[in-house]
């Protein structure tokens, strides 16, 4: 999956109840519109009765002035098919929110990722509860805004300044690196974007605050990380990648904490790669990872 | 990738070079004879002047009484592209042949394998130039064929009496289980068929023989083992899978034989799966594997 | 970890308070014993009031003659530390026996690498609710009982037959080969010596039946096993050994199934390998594995 | 292996031909010091006629204080045995300098690393033979110095220029964070440490340049990374840590460039902590890493 240039490259995604003749019709309409296919994925979730779901990344010279075009044909073309459908100039890069805290493993890895050109996306703003990593954003030429956590259960003013921040950047999806606030059901209905958190365990294992603690505690031989869609429900919501890294009887709390470090930034990268390119669609609590 | 029953299923490889309309094509194809896809992938080494490569799975109603009709309309579809295909009726195995020698994971994991119903393939012989393992294949209901290694640099002899069996046996692919011998060209030029042997290390690292006593005198911290098309470059042919696991300087070399005989036997068995179910496709010295 | 033939070698495991002069004492012994320690190896949960582990396997020509005068000064040694020892000849294998029912791939397993020489114990019994797999267990030359499970919740006579088969047996420790049947808590107070199990997911996650199914429903991108030893809490006894392996959205519940079973009987086959070698000591719910 | 604070622990590495008593000598000899045991490794390549290997760690209430009589007594108590040693503070840490190029994510997470305390070592000098990294460098307070490398064949002029900065820094290891200039014999001999390189393939495939193109070209479903200590002979010396990744047909160069980054840095990052902990013994072209 390279992240080369998209110059005059689309990206379809279709979904929807699946149905025959269905790849017939998208394929000849990316070859009626003078596009050729690079890269073609597709999946049913039962061949009866199930839902499909499709990515077709398409090149075709001169793109941006035809876009309009191709997008209502796929309307009127998938119209009777009943099916969803988005589809984007490859090109151009999602805007990219961080939420982040004190630790910098995590921010520190995406930071450095877009800079050498891995990570297919803008990064119009970090935001942060603290100020340590103020300076070390900064060095990467990105802006930096303190928003502090605000104290008790209620942080209705916090979130809303998140919010407005996050508005007037227009971003596309929002990453938790490590952010460590739970964020209310209201944020996450008024950011209208998609939030991926990096959780520091192997979900559904050791749910909650302090996973390592509880890793060494039930004496476990592997510690993982997972990334996934934040819901409503802690810790609950669609996984878009795990990984797991071995540990011994040996290592202790804080050595856990080190060693699962690099695997949450692995996987949060991953992640957001991904979805950067479009590559992860959601059904229901799950997610298609093309 | 399941393997459950493919009854009404039909698998289609496409190849050539790579140009405009030819994914619309195919599955315009597949539509008007009343084909459901359920699995398709695809890949071209270049946009620009590349090979393309396109493996369609697709599921049609009584599918064996229409399969000549399809085939036809498939070469008249793909002749003005240039393109080569093979279509096949994905309910019927594929009829695979062993050849093994003392040593038995290989051989054993094939077989245990195949009765768990977990390898879509038929085996209608195991050649062994040993006894020791008759007595195992026979448990199986599997055919053991006894053909000594001739001695000595020439070994068209004993070649020529494999040859008349796999003919008889009418196989459509041979696995060399850890079978020690090297084929002569003229064997894999007469045989006719893909022949996939498992290598006991990372290739290309420790060509040839002894790859374990090479491996702890260069005191590498990973072992592996590799499966590929057998060619006349002895350890050269086309990669189809490679596996490897951590080890360390206190292993012996029969414990570095005893850990990597696990990887081979996994590394064989996923190689095997995948060209029984059409899934790995030769382009020069390397494979695409979907 | 060599399992070569251990002729006149010794294995003592020593557990206790940690406190100064403990490795001096013990290796001191082995040398005034004429011994030659060819592995040590040690642990401490905490250098101030902690617990002491350690393991260490030395070489003593003509062992079994010293071995009780050895014995008689490790007691002696120990006892104004307040230490808990075993002193075994390591030539002598311990006898595992396997608890198994319909599904074969742990069982065969541990039979396979059994007879190859790759795991260090005696099988004087394989004890199964079902006969699906006797022709198979026979084939290894090793003794078959047929013990059917009780209907209904109370089990007490199938298990007092399984405990009169194993009393018999001599056995040192029981593994559960994917046995699917709770044992219950005065079963395992009865049978006296250490029962492993193999659980099909990555524990803490997925406790419980239908892991698979489970692991499917929440989405996760990675299946486990885990090998632990049984206590009277269901999946909760001490994790020996775990380790995953990577899934796709693709992937349906018998696929997963599939692929689990191989990372069950390659987990299972090391937590019992390192049973047999007194590697693994146990720590409260923990185990330490040397 | 935490890296926690080590007042007090003192590190013991002891070397030579195996035989009895050696283990009882130098844990008697740490129990009449007062020292408190709290790591012990050992490995004999041979227990008749082998080499021996050990690593001590143990605590000790005002050890610096005590450190030379100790040592002495080492001395004293080794000698008989014809036995080498090290005997250091572990609580001092060593120096390393770092040579670097153009590319960063190895130099960069070294860096990092240390800042979060993470690497036990003090970096007084990061020498570069271009710029680019100058202001990166400078954000972890770390000095920078710019050696551009000599054209031509001959580089003794740029070798002794960096071995003037290495001798001031008074450096213990030196390492290689891809620094791709290859030193000469003269250069290694000069000086005198430790010197450490993170090869970008899987030793011994794909020795010299252009690894991941060489990866490429033969069709490799896995790349890797190897750290190895620098010998007169190119990528041959004695590996420390090596490690892999899957990748696939799809997978171009510059992706396998990419991926190989990470792999490339986490080896080494293990490497220079190991190395840094004294676990890392060299035995001729091996390493034994406790």
């Amino acid at each position: 999956m390279p992240i080369e240039a998209f110059t005059d490259h689309a990206c379809l995604i279709v979904s929807g109840p699946d149905q025959q003749g269905l790849v017939a019709a998208v394929t000849a309409l990316v070859a009626r519109h003078g596009g050729n296919i690079v890269s073609l994925d597709q999946h049913s979730t039962d061949p009866v009765g199930g839902s499909f779901f499709q990515r077709v990344v398409f090149h075709r010279e001169g793109l941006a002035a035809e876009l309009d075009t191709i997008r209502a044909d796929v309307a009127a073309t998938l119209e009777p098919f009943g099916m969803e459908f988005v589809l984007r100039d490859a090109s151009i890069p999602k805007r990219m929110a961080i939420l982040a805290t004190t630790d910098d493993h995590c921010l520190l890895d995406l930071l450095w990722r877009h800079r050498r050109g891995a990570l297919p996306v803008e990064i119009p703003l970090v935001l942060s509860n603290h100020t340590t990593t103020a300076d070390d954003v900064a060095s990467f030429g990105v802006p930096f805004v303190h928003v502090p956590s605000q104290k008790g259960p209620d942080k209705s003013q916090s979130e809303a300044e998140l919010l407005a921040h996050l508005a007037e950047a227009d971003v596309d999806f929002v990453v938790l690196a490590r952010y460590m606030q739970i964020l209310s059901e209201d944020f996450l209905e008024k950011v209208g974007v998609p939030v991926i958190n990096i959780h520091h365990s192997f979900l559904p294992a050791f749910i909650g605050a302090n996973p390592y603690q509880k890793a060494k505690d039930r004496g476990v031989k592997l510690i993982g990380a997972t990334a996934h869609y934040v819901t409503g429900d802690l810790d609950e919501g669609p996984i878009i990648e795990q990984d797991v890294v071995r540990v011994t009887h040996a290592d202790t709390v804080p050595e856990l904490r080190r060693r699962g470090a690099d695997v949450e930034r692995a996987v949060l990268s991953r992640a957001v790669l991904w979805h950067a390119q479009d590559r992860v669609l959601r059904h229901g609590n799950h997610t298609i990872v093309f």
